[in-house]
């Protein structure tokens, strides 16, 4: 069975966007996957088709209207649809390759996408939706950030990448950022390549690798290299 | 001057991309920034066109070229250029709101988009290419990102939200996550908007808010709560 995507917006028109190209847009084309999207305003019962409305307690921005959001989820999910329901938002917690990985391995992900100042917590506790942030700052709305959950999943499914990066290592896959990379010309502007990595000699290539991820991972992200070392200490 | 937006990469055909719809769209139109995108392949030099080759010390996936990407980047950045020079990549530090607001305020960006398994690191050091990362999961290639990373730098640009969410408080801008929002109707499914938000006692709701946003936080992201913390203990 396919990969089902549902994306609840206020602008259909944004996907498939970048993942009609390339890897992802051939892998649409051939059913790999599949992108549903749902108009949010489409489910608004006024004759002025209002999706917002003020904040409850004053401040900027327009909140997004309980009812009408609801009204667009339940026609969308099906009591039995078990996909995870997630509300992209920057106060969600962190997507990581692991929460990729899990979602590439399911049947399928809703995805919902606010606007303006938010959603009506009522809602979003109600039908049970999961915020999750794409990184630590503000987006226009939820659908560059559904896009790239998107980008990140479909890469993973099975068939997609075919011989192209499949089996590489990657940042994250172990836990460290990955080591520099080096390619012909040997020499560059005056510059070579280190001559460990046209030695031979596998094992040396493979220390002086993880040294370099190591090495890079303590520098840029003290974060990672700290939550790498604590099992080694136990 | 307008804020001027370089992208390199393999895949022009996905830019502007969602860029080009709402309010970015509409910026665009109107010239509150320029978008320029450049096909690295252009810069290839053999028959073949090729801007890759496999990596030096073996392994999965291709590295892109040093002499191309350098000619690509060459052609795109006269010397005066002082636009900051970023590489999508999830070996980068992470990008920050605060990173953001400093592009914004800045005449523009060039973006290098990578694909395949990487980019040789010479040509990363020989051109002073930054590395950023939008998340801690792995895309496609540096694309979604550079468009993920644009989004969040143009709506903060002079004239583009108008009043639509102008000075919105929003995550992490105090280094929090943001309060629950609520609007009409008052009870829907039986929940009622809490008490206080329609008391109309202005330091009582920001007092409930703060609460609400520290609650949030702590149970959420503790990385945030601690940095938080920690000027107010010195």
């Amino acid at each position: 069975m396919s990969f089902r995507a549902s994306v609840l917006t206020l602008y259909p028109q944004m996907f498939p966007g970048h993942l009609g190209q390339s890897l992802a847009g051939r892998a649409l084309e051939r059913g790999d996957w599949l992108l549903e999207t749902v108009q949010i305003r489409d489910f608004a019962s006024d004759k002025h088709r209002s999706v917002d409305d003020t904040p409850a307690g004053g401040g900027a921005g327009m909140v997004l209207k309980p009812d009408v959001l609801a009204a667009a989820i339940d026609h969308t999910i099906p009591d039995d649809d078990e996909r995870p329901r997630l509300l992209m938002s920057p106060r969600g917690r962190p997507l990581t390759q692991e929460r990729v990985r899990d979602l590439a391995a399911g049947t399928g992900v809703v995805l919902v996408c606010g606007r303006f100042e938010g959603v009506d917590q009522r809602v979003i506790d109600a039908r049970c939706l999961e915020e999750v942030s794409v990184g630590d700052y503000i987006l226009s709305g939820g659908e560059p950030a559904a896009l790239s959950l998107l980008d990140a999943v479909i890469r993973l499914l099975p068939g997609v990448m075919g011989n192209q990066q499949s089996g590489a290592s990657e940042s994250f896959e172990d836990g460290l950022l990955e080591y520099p990379h080096y390619t012909r010309p040997q020499t560059w502007e005056g510059q070579t390549i280190p001559d460990v990595l046209v030695s031979g000699d596998h094992s040396k290539i493979d220390a002086w690798r993880r040294e370099k991820s190591e090495k890079l991972t303590e520098e840029r992200r003290p974060d990672l290299f700290e939550a790498k070392k604590k099992p080694q200490q136990g």
